[in-house]
Formats: structure tokens, C-alpha cells, sequence
């Protein structure tokens, strides 16, 4: 999140500058670094800033929730590999406004999140800020080398899937905003928004499967997640705008908002959802493999072509939205 | 650093409700925490941060001491249980007053750091802030387990030992904000401040030898970091003042900023030597071994004594100083 034109810019330049070591297989790029431990072992790290006013209002995101997010969306980056979450470090910069309470209850839901997924908390620093606080989460995860996924396997000819609908925390954040977080009716969007489910399991079933090509979890929004793995990939990608997966309540609270329910979809950000590309010919199989593993469906919204670029088709046009992302919203 | 009250009784709070790993050797309450990696390999993590305005100021910290900084107080967290540093991932959250040459500077300075001791950067996010500046680093580094020097070991008849001045960083920080900074004859002491260095080498050379038997980095002060070893071994400790090395310059220092020079040495913090405590037996050992190693000398300060309390024999009186760190200057 926050600002992918500045931030892209920043991460390739620091790319340029770092070293590298042996035993590093993915450094600066992807959802987590990778290194090796063992002969077929792998540790992933992952790390994730959230500021106050700009990553999470205190306005509605009650201590919990917050917790629980906090943990969750660096969960979700070991998710995007295949990996298993382990261990978690975590950085609070509060203002002096939070008291034993609201720490309390922060500490409850971020602690919950790891003992659902198997992790431990073991360290971190709590420090004094003066006009808005900063959390920082390190997470580091393990798994099989051989079951990794990165976002660079994905091969001209791919169908491009997706684990969820799009958009929900978008618009959450929307109704958020506007003070209709309470209405009855839009719980599953604002729950989206507030407390994301990181896909752990699904990720470990999508890697162990073996037919997963490239993989990474949508934090920014289909159109800048998609654009990731075509750059590293060295790809491109077309989307049907038909295919999406929206649910029927995300229309109605477009309309409320005043917005686009296909625009929340491709730029909103933070539905944690996977984002994988498998070969045509596999997409049958891993589907209904993971429907029997995880109960859950898988939903094709297009496919891998000649790179650049990330297109849109909607309505016989076409467009591209690479990097559409949160800036988008500006 | 930042309030040790306040930030001992969160840990102590948080430390309750943690869960707990099989392969976690330390969880949170020491420099790092510990996993086990192989039959006799471990890796070390630790997480530091830093927030303008409160851990530094941006009127006199130039980006590029500061981007050293911020590696190093890290590295010295590995230092400080004998480890060698390997991988670091930063977080910068960023108001927008920040540029690309203020950013290529810090990132010269931190990645310059973790060159000098072989480690390699693997991760980060860069976000944006609103009023103040935070940056989260992480560092992972490994060693052998039966090297590994936690601060539990400390024994009743042990020296407490350091390993350089201290009172510098403090007595720069004071030279800073007096302005006084670039007047000669203190560059030392703000260097101490603006730069500090881990002690990598020489916390490779004390876990090598075997002979020390607790031991952490000197980040917010003797009395607050002595007590620290105190708790966690369950013992207490006398420091003689007469003992604690001061450098010449740092007296002159103190009565040009009005303060006390072993106010400096026992509260002032960040001065990233090591403290370690050794039997009476081997101190001799020791030294000559390190002296022969590295070509550094070791200060014996104090002994380790029953516990509760970190006390100070100064001019033949006595009087408890545990946890007089930063929050005594305020």
C-alpha cells in the first residue's frame, strides 16, 4: 500500500545497491525474502509498516481488529509463497494518547492471529512517538524449497486465477469513511476491510500441489499485483472485467458510495486474496484438487500474454492498468 | 532507549501471553531472539526503531551517519549475544519532506554497515508518514548454539567487565544540542553519538573463548543494562565508580553542557559497547586473550553480587541505580 509509483521507484533503487549472499535465494523483490537452511529448507522474512491516518484510522478500527490486521496481512505475505508462518517480531511507535487498554486489546487480537496460524511471538521494540503511531511486523515462515512460489515462474499461455472477491476491503474502508460501517448488511465488506484473512492454508495446498507457476497475495489491488508478477516474469497479462469474482452486496455499496465497484476491485487494495497463474491445461485439475483439500472455489479472470503491460477488457475495450494501485484513488 | 518504564512493563505484560515453539531457544526479554536452525545452529533476530524527534534529530544527524546508525545499533544486538550479523530488512515510514538525495545518502550509510560485516539487506517496505519519521530495522544473524552468550548466565563472584568509554554517545547528544558539535576537540563524542560501532569482532572473539557468562550491548546505560543482566540471572551487582573508564575529553565536555560525566557513563545510553560478567578466575585469561585477538582492552567495573539491585559504591557510599536509564535525564 500506500504509495506504489514512490515506492517502486525507492525499491529499485535499493536493488541496485544491495549485496548478495550464497545462501539468499530471493532478496528485495517478491513477498518475502528466501534464504536456506538446511538442504531442503527455506526460511521466508517478510516485513510490513502501518501508519496511523495513513495505513488505519482509529476513528473505526477498534484495538482488536487492529491487532489482528497487524499480524495478518505479514501472514499473508508467507501466504503468497506457499510458506508456513513461524515467529513474529513486532514494532510499536505509539503516541502517548494509547493507554494499557487499548495495548491490551491490540496485543489480544495480534496474539490471536499468530496461535491460529501456529506462530510465536519472540520479539520486537515498543518505543515513544509524538504525533502519530507506527507499527512495524516482521514475519519469518518456513517450508520445502522445492514447494516455493515466487512471482517469477508465470509463462505466456497461463490462465491468471484468483482465491476470493475483489474489492470487499475497499470498499469496507469506503463505508468506513462515510460512517456507514454500522448499517446492517455490510458486515462481510467492513469486516474485509477491518480484519483480512490471511490464505495460509489455501497457500500451503496451492504449493504442495506442485501446478502453481508464479504466486503473490493481493495487497494493492489486481491491476499493481497482477503488474508485479508480469514485471518479474518478464510478461504480460489481460484481464476480462466479466470474470471478476464481485459479490452482489459490493454493486450496492458502490452505489452507496458514490463509486466503482469494478474501480475497488482492480485498485482498492488489501483483499489478501491469492493472486496465482497456473497452465491452461492444469487449471481443471488444481481446482478441483483444492476444492476437496479447502472447500474453497477458484476464480480464472484471465490470462498470461506477450509482456508488457497488464490489460483490461470490458465491454469489447481494451485498456492497460498496469500499476493502478492505490494511487489510483488520489 | 525511548522510556524504559513504560517499555519494561509492556514487554513484561506481553511476555505473559506469548505462546511458545520447540525449536524457540530465547524468546523476547533478551538482545535477540534465538531459534534453532540445525543440530547446531541457531539464528538471531532482533528489531530496533527509531523515531525523529525522539531517537534523533534530524538538525544535526546527517542521512548518511544516520543510515549508519541504524544498521549498526541492530548489528549490535547480535554482537551482544556473540553472533555474526547476516541479513537486515528496513522499514521507512517517511513524511514527504524526505528526497531522493536525503534517501540515497541514508542508503549508503546503512548498506555501507552491513558490508562491513558481511551482511546483506533482503527486505523492507517504505510507506509514507504524516508528521514524524520512523524507521524499523530487523537484523537475522546465526552462530553456533553452544557459543550463543544470553543474559542469564550471570554468577554470584563474577567481574563485571565493558568494553570501552562510556558516557561518549551521551556527551555527543548533549554537544549536539548545544550546538556545539563542530567545535574542535569533540569529535569523539559526537561521533559516538551520530555513529556509534558494533561490536561484532570483539562479541565473536567472547563467545569463542567460552569464558563469559552473561553478557548484552550498552544501549541505554550501565545501570539500566547491568540490571537487565541482574534480572534475568536472578543476581544483583556492586559497580565501583572509580572503575567505570572514562575518556579525558568527556569530563571537559561535561562541564561545558553543565552535566555530570558519570551521570553520562551510568544513564546516558547508545553507547553500544558490550557488558559481560566472567569468574574472577578467568578474567586474566580473558583479557590477554582478547588483547591478542582483537588488541582491545576490557575495563572490570564491578562484581556480580546476591541479588535484587544494581548498586554504585562512589567516594565510600553506597546507593541502588537499577533502571536509571534514559528516563533519568528527563
Amino acid at each position: 500500500m500506500a504509495r506504489p509509483g514512490g515506492e517502486r521507484e525507492i525499491i529499485a533503487r535499493i536493488r541496485q545497491a544491495v549485496g548478495s549472499s550464497g545462501d539468499l535465494l530471493i532478496g528485495i523483490g517478491d513477498d518475502c525474502a528466501v534464504y536456506k537452511t538446511g538442504p531442503d529448507r527455506v526460511s521466508l522474512v517478510t516485513t510490513d509498516t502501518m501508519v496511523e491516518g495513513v495505513h488505519f484510522d482509529l476513528a473505526w478500527h477498534p484495538p482488536l481488529e487492529l491487532g489482528r490486521k497487524a499480524a495478518s496481512v505479514n501472514i499473508s505475505d508467507i501466504a503468497a509463497m506457499g510458506g508456513l508462518p513461524r515467529f513474529a517480531l513486532l514494532s510499536l511507535a505509539l503516541t502517548p494518547a494509547f493507554g494499557s487498554q487499548w495495548l491490551d486489546a491490540f496485543m489480544a487480537g495480534f496474539l490471536a492471529v499468530l496461535a491460529e496460524h501456529g506462530a510465536v511471538l519472540i520479539g520486537g521494540d515498543t518505543v515513544q512517538s509524538g504525533h502519530e503511531s507506527v507499527l512495524s511486523v516482521t514475519v519469518l515462515g518456513e517450508m520445502a524449497e522445492a514447494e516455493l512460489i515466487t512471482r517469477k515462474g508465470a509463462r505466456v499461455g497461463d490462465v491468471v486465477l484468483v482465491s476470493g472477491f475483489l474489492g470487499e476491503a475497499a470498499a469496507g474502508l469506503a463505508l468506513c469513511r462515510l460512517g456507514r460501517a454500522h448499517d446492517s448488511g455490510w458486515q462481510t465488506l467492513v469486516a474485509a476491510h477491518l480484519n483480512p484473512v490471511p490464505q495460509v492454508a489455501l497457500g500451503r495446498a496451492l504449493a504442495t500441489s506442485g501446478l502453481v507457476h508464479a504466486m503473490q497475495d493481493l495487497s494493492d489491488g489486481l491491476a499493481t499485483d497482477l503488474a508485479h508478477i508480469c514485471t518479474e516474469s518478464g510478461v504480460g497479462a489481460l484481464v476480462t472485467a466479466e470474470k471478476i469474482p464481485l459479490s452482489p452486496v459490493l454493486g450496492k455499496a458502490a452505489k452507496i458510495c458514490g463509486q466503482s465497484a469494478m474501480d475497488w476491485a482492480l485498485s482498492g487494495g488489501e483483499d489478501y486474496q491469492l493472486l496465482f497463474t497456473v497452465g491452461e491445461q492444469q487449471v481443471a485439475v488444481l481446482s478441483s484438487l483444492i476444492r476437496e483439500q479447502t472447500g474453497r472455489e477458484l476464480f480464472a479472470v484471465g490470462c498470461i500474454i506477450e509482456g508488457p503491460g497488464v490489460f483490461l477488457e470490458e465491454a469489447g475495450q481494451r485498456r492497460e492498468i498496469s500499476y493502478r494501485g492505490y494511487e489510483h484513488f488520489r
